[in-house]
């Protein structure tokens, strides 16, 4: 491609609203556009990029068996209603209304389309298992979206949905799918983790996300170099542990602490580290129950973990400050375990405590040397803190690390859960009519693009994996108008780049080398190619690699073979 | 891909809502299924054949110099207001209010989208002329979707949209994609007519449709086989014609007619051709201003000619009854030209009248002997009717022929009305500021599929082309559980032709051959090998296209070149 046959159109600056190298790098480079909140038009080389992630996805897709097909975007709400989605789902479900007044939505995502298919034709158990995929722009009403489109409201998503006579028979699937996202995932040469994840609002029986690795990621994952454990950090199982300082308990004694509220507070004023402190939190849940919960000064809490508690009783806030003082008598910097007619959720780690400090349910005091075996026995022991960074790692065989990371990927047992609600079923070997068990399996494509940019940057710009760049080599020209050996040169190698396949991007606007090599750096092509008159002289061309690591004279004729053999070192 | 491993869906009966040939055997194929009305999944076999067709459609317009981008489908209201669609577009835009209450539909077209890009993305002369395309889902809400694909309400388009300096360099582009789709037409290897069109209500300079040849077409088109003239009947110009059996004119004389009405009865009382008689036509534009139009008895009005003449003044309807009455002094069946005090305008052909009957605008009374010179000369003569089978060619070459077509593709000049409603101009040579010349050009890529099928079917079911087909080859093999040697000449063929590239569909569902032969009859794969054990005790098979012109016994080997064959002849 030339770049007078194409459209370039690269940014000095990036526009103020965005705030990731990502999204700063996709708008100065021109791989994309704003329209208006979270819409972004892919330019040309944008769409480049795109294509070659939807195209690994399918192949890969294909090759693990599954078959495409492509459902509307609009749906019927009278399916979503089938499910109680329509009802559950926030305002995040664009809702539309036709000429008729009849509602729809713009889809979030396809598990009653795709079920309503399979109750219309799946018939027997002869034709499963079955695994069907589409690559679709899909829409979700985010409240603010940001990132460009690592958060926009309209994006492209890979979504997969298999359907099975049995959970063995999914877990063969999800286990191949899982492969075919770790081939997707590596042949696009990006760093990434699968991890255990929670099933979340779809819901279901087991789960894994595939992140990228990116300083920036919205999520904390957890994982153990030694065992390759690995999951977010919204389920990383947190063991008990022990403070290593812990004295042996002494009576329980009551401390004036005016003015003391926070855990900085309470370490400063016992002249302690925040380990010998423990927080309690008051919740209500959503039917007006309360509870406290107990952590360790220096822990965080899980709110996923301690919703699943049945004592917690689902989702929950922290009390206001009214409901905390009638139930404590207290305000929130002096609370405490003790005394509370509550039900008590206590840490694993809390339960290891024997010489503690806590709140009295007295403004202005504290106690010290609470001891959890003598003091709060009748409390309940569970896990409801985030892992941190040293923690053992759940499996026992090492120490957890923490690392941020983009989802990128999503698979899920879904279990029965909606061919039950839909009535899709399927006549066993008996004659049994059997709710169908599903999988579903998504891939966030355009997500994929951020992330990679999120992951492979520098001051100068993208630097894009082979696998996904816009062009493979780029052909700058120093003095194209002027001299007639540059021409012909360059004429020679961009066709013969590109009669072996090679994605060439020819600058052929007569720009200054400076401007030529910024563009070229920016929109981060892997290999650069600088022919001028000077090296030509002896027969040589410059060749430059986008991580800098090289940058050699060749001969012209060289050139191909070189890229050739750099792209094929790559895929190995 | 091997039946077992695919998902082939066919039916015995199409569900009674499909009326077309073609959505009945897109149904019984199984390549779409119906999810709500107007809008269908694409099942996977659909999907193969509606890929084939976007990539072809891709090909040519990169070839063509297009450059590909992808806009988002959901569009902010601001920029059709801009533009003022936003109130004149009917209720067949999909209006849609997102969770803050702001306005946005799905787009049925990108023209604000793309000159929104331009007016922020062009600024010199210098990068034009420029044209970008994209493929995408569009959302049309239809008040009575129907014909399947044809008329859905999702579908799926290429369009592209182009800018230039002047109308020179836009005539320029607008003769490559002419080009362009010529050779997308020619290569899906369909029956096709490019007819000069009318520009609707998208406005604008000029503009051609590309229709596939179909009984069903909704769209009358005239064409003169000698010259090669070609327009949609809505456009295509009717020549005068003058009554081979024309008397002289006699003197006007009033007949008593009860009960004649209509122009049947005319002819029947005055035992003469309907040519010889003259329809009157009072009519009403939004304005309230009447007008009669005059038409030969045999003549059928052409609105969308009549709306243009300045004397109609835009869109119109028939008058009220009350109002005929009213401005004539008679019922509808008693009209007639004479002393009628609105403006009348007569077609070409009823100026070349000199003795013929028409209303006496008193009921139940007729003239006979109105001359058009004598007693009309005060009339707007004007092209106003439809073109007739026989009628002269406006290019006076020859005789027109008429015939039906699916409108599948759409070019138009748009000029300056977009970027100048959305001022969006760029820098000519002299620094000045211009506005940015637009065409805009339209492909139904999901509408092809269904037209093709309308083209090509038989009793039997569909009939692809090959470049359409969704697998080029069936390989059919009889007993293949139970015979050896069918099963490894099987594999062997299956084997080599998906070695060489050609898309097989391998039915290893040992059916008995009646349901094979017959589904793949249905789903139109156009070359079929059967393998049977007694013909391959001689080394045979049974090569079959599915045209049915040739059935032969092949010996095993010979049928990979034979399909080469085959194919490379198709291509030239």
């Amino acid at each position: 491609m030339r770049v007078s046959e194409f459209f370039l159109s690269t940014l000095k600056e990036a526009p103020s609203e965005a705030e990731l190298p990502s999204h700063k790098l996709m708008l100065r480079a021109g791989l994309i556009r704003r329209l208006s909140s979270g819409l972004y038009s892919w330019m040309p080389l944008g769409l480049r990029v795109l294509r070659k992630v939807e195209t690994i996805v399918r192949e890969e897709m294909n090759r693990a068996g599954a078959i495409e097909l492509l459902m509307p975007a609009v749906q019927p709400a009278e399916l979503w209603q089938e499910t109680k989605r329509w009802q559950k789902y926030g305002p995040e479900l664009l809702r539309i209304k036709d000429r008729h007044e009849r509602d729809y939505c713009f889809g979030p995502t396809h598990e009653e389309v795709i079920t309503d298919i399979a109750r219309r034709e799946i018939r027997s158990y002869r034709q499963l298992p079955v695994n069907f995929y589409q690559i679709q722009n899909k829409f979700r009403d985010e409240i603010r979206p940001r990132f460009g489109v690592m958060r926009a409201r309209e994006f492209i998503m890979k979504d997969a949905y298999s359907f099975h006579p049995d959970q063995s028979s999914l877990n063969t699937t999800y286990t191949r799918m899982h492969e075919a996202y770790i081939r997707i995932f590596s042949r696009l040469d990006l760093e990434f983790r699968a991890v255990a994840a929670d099933t979340g609002s779809i819901g279901g029986t087991g789960s894994h996300e595939f992140h990228v690795l990116a300083d920036c990621g919205e999520d904390s994952i957890a994982y153990c170099p030694t065992s390759g454990y690995a999951a977010n950090i919204e389920l990383a199982e947190a063991m008990a542990v022990k403070n290593m300082s812990e004295n042996p308990s002494e009576p329980l004694e009551k401390i004036a602490t005016p003015g003391v509220k926070s855990i900085e507070d309470v370490s400063q004023f016992f002249k302690t580290e925040s380990c010998h402190a423990v927080k309690t939190l008051i919740i209500e849940n959503d039917h007006g129950d309360f509870a406290a919960l107990l952590l360790r000064g220096d822990h965080e809490l899980n709110e996923i973990k301690a919703a699943k508690i049945p004592a917690v009783g689902g989702s929950f806030r922290l009390a206001s400050e009214e409901s905390v003082r009638k139930i404590t008598g207290a305000s929130s910097g002096s609370l405490g375990p003790l005394g509370l007619s509550i039900p008590l959720i206590a840490d694993r780690s809390v339960a290891l405590l024997e010489n503690f400090i806590a709140g009295a349910n007295e403004d202005g005091f504290h106690y010290q040397h609470v001891s959890f075996s003598r003091d709060l026995s009748h409390a309940v022991i569970a896990d409801i803190r985030n892992v941190q960074e040293g923690d053992p790692s759940p499996d026992c065989k090492g120490k957890l690390s923490l690392c941020r990371g983009i989802e990128v990927g999503h698979i899920f047992q879904l279990g029965t859960r909606y061919s039950e609600a839909m009535n899709a079923t399927f006549l066993d070997e008996a004659g049994q009519a059997k709710p169908l068990v599903m999988g579903c399996y998504g891939i966030g494509v355009s997500r994929i693009v951020g992330a990679a940019i999120e992951q492979c940057n520098d001051e100068k710009g993208i630097r894009w994996p082979v696998a996904m760049a816009p062009f493979t080599v780029a052909i700058c020209p120093i003095g194209l108008k002027k001299s007639e050996p540059v021409r012909t040169a360059t004429e020679t190698l961009y066709q013969k780049l590109t009669e072996q396949g090679i994605e060439v991007l020819l600058d052929d606007r007569d720009e200054r080398p400076g401007v030529m090599f910024a563009d070229m750096e920016l929109i981060g092509i892997p290999y650069r190619v600088t022919i001028g008159e000077r090296n030509l002289g002896n027969g040589l061309v410059e060749f430059m690699t986008r991580n800098g690591e090289s940058s050699e004279l060749l001969a012209l004729q060289e050139v191909a073979g070189r890229i050739q053999s750099q792209i094929t070192q790559k895929n190995h």
